[in-house]
């Protein structure tokens, strides 16, 4: 299936020197971001039309490899408005059904996947909002009156309504005679199109409400979808310190990074580097070092987030990125542990510390190993149990450095982890 | 897909008091080697043609939780040939295709697979083997000659032949035309029925030349067919021990355990408790105990192989099973770590040896972890790179224990696997 995309209106309400599909969001443009959506959600190819400062945004993005075949077509009369806009990808696109998507409008990637599928009935269907609390700015929506599930007008006016336009269509070639029959009245606009279309009762609904999406059309509304964006980047995974700490911290360094060139391999290794800091620190026993070396320790357990958060506002995840993070994060957590135990040793010397350190390590690489081999044979995770994810376990250690109380750590971090891994293997059994 | 078994013949060259699809054969009978064979490769129902000694094949296989759906005839005009006992099927598969089997006939799961496909041409298709010199008696066997692909004749006397007749039969409902043809001229037997379908050109064959199968009807095929099924115990990704030392081993083991009520997840906790011994002599420290341990270690990986041979063998490998093991393994590699740096350091005393054994410990660890990662996030093995499976890092382990020098077993260990970790990390990347 292929993508329409209007990116030819001016946008003039936002204070930036650029046309509006490149304004800039959290690294990348806002059309990138609805190229991305599409390539993520299984689109291949997409058709934008381009009007006011054309040119521009054609080379922008015909400069950056987007993994998307993109056709433009240059729309001279795009101040009519855009539907005639919408007409003019009629010869691309008038034997098949297509995604129809404004370039101003952000959304949640999955506000995609009821849409993709085809409808019985070969009718037009337009993406619906019903809850009128949670639109940014209703008195600018389009609205649309509902009756017995059949959509009856739509308007920006309307005085009775039950939903809004949430600016996606997925549309059959019908829209096409539509938009040639309003277009040819003198009514440009694609809403006159959709309401030919329903008074032909040819336009159905479809019910994305609880999905994110914004029209991006003030200064107010851009700064509201960053936030909202940088709030998507918590995972449903997250453990509770990652969730109650570290996030909050880590989105606001990955606001400023993900305008930098930083990638996010760059970012674990960092996360990594500031371990092996804080082992040296550990390693050398005393306690102004067991202090700094855990306040280090707690900030790369925030830092290890943004290299995660980087890549999906990025749309650059990537397996290996994954790959390298797991594998740099078991290598940091061993260093962590050897280096508290050398620092404890040569300060009291003794078996214990080493004993009660290898079981911490035992402990905290099989709790870790299993979460691997759970997914790889079972192909889902292993999430009950004693949360002590990555966030927790960092956060324990900080708190035993600052605390300097090295062998009850190794032995909290022993009991708990061996504990947990007994439990998911007899447990894992029924 | 159903399947329809043969089981009513006498087989009467096996000197044993059973019948012959009860034929007793590496912890399963050879029909139930038949059926969950079946079951494998995805086929859910199948019907069962008795005979001689009926009854108790039929409680036999009733009594037996075979996962899938079994229906039995009963053929009392068993002794005039097998043609009739395949037309007592007619009235359950007569508008279907399905896959036609003997019930004395071993084979491996594998060379169902092309068997499954329908043709094109809608004819019953006879799998056939093309290497004569493999083929068990082939004095016996029940030959095929065959012309520009096409089968010309079939017999057990032809004196031109090209191939051998597997006994496992793509059938369509055409077969029961040509049984009920042949059985009513008084030819009984399901060869003068495939005879027919040849003269009516209306047989196709599938070569399945280089699988194994074999037609049990003698003592001595009986104890080949148990040697190449030890034989097919070996995996692709054994390790050179493994290949050379432990599987040559283990399969004499399995050989009598399968016998036995012995489940794999029992082999699976003897080979860890062995691990657990054996680290108890490691900490003793004195050569004497090291000598015992490296012993017991070598003893253990070889027993290591035997819960998954048994449940090969059984068909009932579990994903349980694989998560059990592999969790237990890494205990076990820790144990041994552990036991032998505080066997040496009662002795010795001093840093060193914790030192390099928390790093030979890190390295089996994020070896063995990196192996779950990478399948987990690309779904397959990482298999290049230092053959560093378990079966050689215990093997080491064993060598250093029994020479006495811990500390260059955890140089050696600690070395080579973190060199290979990082190798893989960095070669992953293209």
């Amino acid at each position: 299936m292929r993508a329409l995309i209007l990116a030819a209106g001016r946008g003039s309400r936002l204070q930036q020197s650029e046309p509006k599909p490149l304004t800039p969001l959290l690294g990348l443009t806002l059309i990138e971001r609805i190229i991305f959506s599409l390539k993520q959600k299984g689109i291949a190819e997409a058709v934008v039309v381009t009007g006011y400062r054309s040119s521009e945004i054609i080379e922008k993005l015909k400069e950056r490899e987007t993994g998307i075949k993109l056709t433009f077509i240059e729309n001279p009369e795009w101040e009519k408005g855009n539907g005639v806009s919408a007409l003019r990808a009629k010869p691309i696109l008038e034997n098949e059904d297509f995604l129809l998507l404004m370039g101003d409008h952000l959304f949640d990637p999955d506000i995609l996947e009821p849409v993709s599928k085809k409808n019985d009935n070969d009718k037009t269907a337009v993406l619906i909002d019903r809850d009128l609390n949670s639109v940014f700015d209703l008195e600018d929506a389009t609205k649309i009156q509902i009756k017995d599930g059949v959509p009856v007008d739509i308007g920006k006016n309307l005085e009775n309504y039950d939903a809004v336009d949430c600016g996606i269509f997925y549309c059959t070639p019908e829209i096409f005679t539509a938009l040639g029959r309003t277009v040819s009245e003198g009514k440009y606009q694609l809403t006159d199109a959709i309401q030919y279309l329903i008074y032909k009762d040819r336009l159905d609904i479809r019910d994305v409400t609880g999905r994110f999406w914004i029209d991006i059309d003030t200064e107010k509304s851009l700064k509201y979808a960053k936030q909202r964006l940088l709030d998507s980047l918590s995972k449903t995974t997250d453990g509770a310190i990652s969730r109650l700490l570290n996030r909050r911290i880590s989105k606001h360094i990955t606001r400023q990074l993900v305008e930098t060139d930083i990638t996010p391999n760059m970012v674990s290794i960092i996360a990594f580097l500031l371990i092996v800091l804080s082992s040296v620190f550990f390693a050398l026993g005393e306690w102004v070092y067991l202090l700094a070396g855990g306040i280090l320790v707690q900030f790369s357990s925030i830092l290890d987030g943004c290299d995660g958060e980087i890549a999906r506002l990025r749309f650059i995840g990537s397996g290996y990125g994954a790959f390298l993070d797991s594998i740099l994060d078991r290598y940091a957590d061993s260093l962590i542990i050897f280096g508290l135990a050398y620092g404890y040793w040569i300060h009291n010397e003794g078996l214990l510390v080493w004993a009660l350190g290898f079981f911490a390590l035992i402990g905290v690489f099989v709790f870790s190993y299993t979460n691997a081999r759970y997914e790889a044979i079972f192909e889902s995770s292993e999430s009950r149990g004693i949360p002590l994810r990555r966030d927790m376990r960092l956060f324990i250690v900080a708190i035993g450095a600052i605390i300097n109380q090295i062998l009850i750590t190794f032995l909290v971090l022993s009991v708990l982890t061996n504990f947990e891994v007994i439990r998911r293997t007899v447990t894992t059994r029924h």
